[in-house]
């Protein structure tokens, strides 16, 4: 029986080390035979591609989609739309299709931008969970994220006041750090640590010394995890 | 050369789909010769150990140590050293030992109870992430988590007042869900979903209809996930 439509996958390829990917998402990428990775920029190679190329997944059956999702704000929507259709056009044919992302795609994954078009047009769509950069950041430290009665609070920016975060005990926040003050004040409750480009060259994480040296020119891959001091 | 000591390793199983476990987790527990498991109760079968079970580990070749955990606090510490000395008393053979457990070790994990006493007695431990609870109920629900500039909070249990987490756009309470009242208050502002016994027997998910019927007499593997209503 031939299918009528195809399903739409979001498949989270994980931080990290290259085997903190599950055995669900190696499955998925395995059975689809389209495989879209986000590319932010047209002249480098899609970050997804490079880490999922390092994986037991077989690309030379596969076609690869390379959709253009930059960071910017302007125009973003239209390049959503774009990318959507071709998703759209090959599921119509009957053929499922695998997004992978790093990280965890259910987390300001970007596969959700293209789902819910998707999903409009009356598709199947799935998400596949990852681990989170956080828990990348926390493994390499050695340092549980939550023990207890703790609570913790993830933030997609640090724009944010102090007041909002300062009573929970684990803090994450994500995307280039660089308000200085906030974590100045951070600082006298909170012990901070920062990693950078986990699982990728460059690679480096550790406690905070020097707020002003450490957070200087710091490259997109990069988070803070926030643990209050104790007593 | 032998190893004078070995290591102890947490590994996540995650939880929900069974192939929600990493790459990764599976190497570890198919290298050593030693699983430890937690038990939170005498009677029943580790449930680390049936998960374990579906997987492909071949604990025939492993020596599989149930380390008795039990969820009351009397006496917890006691047990805790218990289970540290018989975790030592191995390694100190220079074998590795796996510590496996649902979820995510690093979020809420029994491991970190023996592993700070492991650690204190110059042993080698290692976190090994896995898909948590959250995770899996936002794939069921197939609603990503967190988008765009929306911030989540995590709480161990729902022992919490609702003007500390009204503002956030997830909020996510694990445990076994009782405090009636304060997800009365909730419902005015956010979309309440939960999950129970995901990846297990007995696995139901949705959106909560209605609270008093929903969230009685739920079973100890229950969580809930509240969303912000938009507009």
């Amino acid at each position: 029986m031939k299918k009528n439509k195809g399903s739409f996958f979001g498949v989270s390829l994980g931080v990290g080390h290259i085997m903190n990917v599950t055995v669900l998402a190696l499955r998925v990428l395995n059975s689809v035979g389209y495989i879209a990775v986000p590319k932010s920029s047209l002249k480098k190679e899609s970050e997804a591609l490079s880490r999922m190329k390092k994986m037991p997944v077989h690309l030379e059956d596969k076609n690869i989609i390379e959709i253009y999702m930059p960071m910017k704000k302007e125009d973003i929507e239209e390049h959503w739309q774009a990318g959507a259709r071709t998703i759209i056009d090959i599921l119509s044919k009957g053929n499922d299709v695998a997004f992978a992302g790093i990280g965890d795609l259910l987390q300001y994954g970007t596969f959700h931008y293209l789902e819910r078009i998707v999903q409009k047009e009356g598709f199947h769509t799935m998400y596949v969970p990852g681990i989170t950069s956080y828990q990348a950041l926390s493994e390499s430290l050695n340092i549980p994220l939550v023990q207890g009665d703790e609570k913790l609070v993830l933030l997609p920016d640090d724009d944010v006041a102090y007041d909002e975060i300062s009573g929970f005990d684990t803090v994450v926040i994500l995307k280039k750090p660089d308000n200085l003050s906030l974590y100045k004040k951070m600082t006298e409750t909170h012990k901070l640590f920062l990693g950078i480009n986990l699982g990728k060259r460059g690679e480096k994480f550790g406690e905070i010394d020097n707020l002003d040296d450490d957070l200087c020119n710091l490259p997109y891959f990069s988070l803070i995890i926030a643990k209050k001091s104790k007593g």
